[in-house]
């Protein structure tokens, strides 16, 4: 039985994915108190393909950025899904950390990143309310255009 | 009746800035337990105009840096205001995370991220020595010089 | 007497370094409540000189990168050693936080951080899997090729 939070996942249409088994030394996402740390997560998409690959200011548009950044979040829902199994017990998206990268010049970084923060309000309404960090950089691993971490307090 | 915190910003003759109403869907801070998270701040003046745009190594000197830092260090007090009221309850400042956009040759970042650091314990005495990761970025919203978020803990 | 931790360390040949004192008003590590913040750690080694400077796709090699990301998490556990006395109170490395200084064109980042990544697995086991953020930046202080903040729970 789906929660809340899914049912509204489900009226627009996203599905999160199942994240993958860790590769290296890493994981996911690890909860301590009632903190939960998500990794960075990149814009792959639910065909396990980058939605956006190269730079903002190179050639990825603003919109494409927005819609990366969005993707981005979608993977930091799956994996709170992975970690909480129930979305409802998130109590507040506390903050994100929004990596964009970008061409020295452009300067245009928060209209991307809103793509993720968007989503999280749509999601969880005023506890998706977060607070947020966006800044540009050079490079992603795998040429991804965004990548977006989080914190979320849960009960 | 103003406290301790804020009489010694008196004497520095500082004046915190009440932050502007959030223009998108994230907020300037968010608390859970006794952590206080704040986004990341610009270097934005008390005319709400950027005190330093563009780069460090660019056309932005270090000393110009400097102050910019201490610019983004007091719109981060400015929400902790906004956040609790009063200064004095802040126990600590725990983490500050500096964002400099720069050259890719300009190594100086530690003394531009000094003048964020500097303030904290000005203004919070030993209360005030926090951890800090400093790093160059090549671009930031608005074109700004220096970003700076932070990590406090209350009572 | 050493802990179970520090026994790993010295199988493996790692000597922790003391940390300097603080050249600045800022600390390598701020504990709040059961969180130690450790402050980014650059990649220096034992001779206090970096193990690799200038950048990932310019002149330092992947090998070079992945070798000066575990110099950041010895220095890391320098930190944490100096704030706990022993390494066995760390109940979990919850999460680290990487920078590698690249070019634009250099994406194979994941690979340097597991530089960092695979040490705190070898010393803490899977008490050492943790939530992790990887991105390229422009330059970092000291032109240091590789800069690693981390998060650690600890009793």
């Amino acid at each position: 039985m789906a929660g809340l939070v899914e049912k509204r996942l489900e009226a627009l249409g996203v599905v999160l994915p199942t994240p993958p088994a860790p590769i290296a030394n890493y994981v996911g996402f690890v909860q301590t108190g009632s903190l939960l740390v998500v990794s960075g997560q990149l814009c792959i998409g639910a065909d396990g393909k980058l939605t956006a690959k190269g730079k903002l200011g190179g050639g990825v548009s603003s919109s494409d950025g927005a819609a990366a950044a969005r993707a981005c979040a979608i993977n930091l829902l799956g994996q709170v899904k992975a970690a909480l199994g129930d979305l409802d017990r998130v109590t507040r998206v506390v903050r994100l950390g929004g990596f964009i990268s970008a061409t020295p010049d452009f300067i245009d970084l928060p209209k991307v990143m809103n793509g993720a923060s968007d989503l999280m309000v749509e999601v969880f309404g005023d506890k998706g309310r977060h607070a947020r960090t966006t800044v540009g950089v050079p490079v992603l691993p795998l040429d991804a255009a965004v990548e977006v971490e989080g914190l979320f307090e849960v009960a």
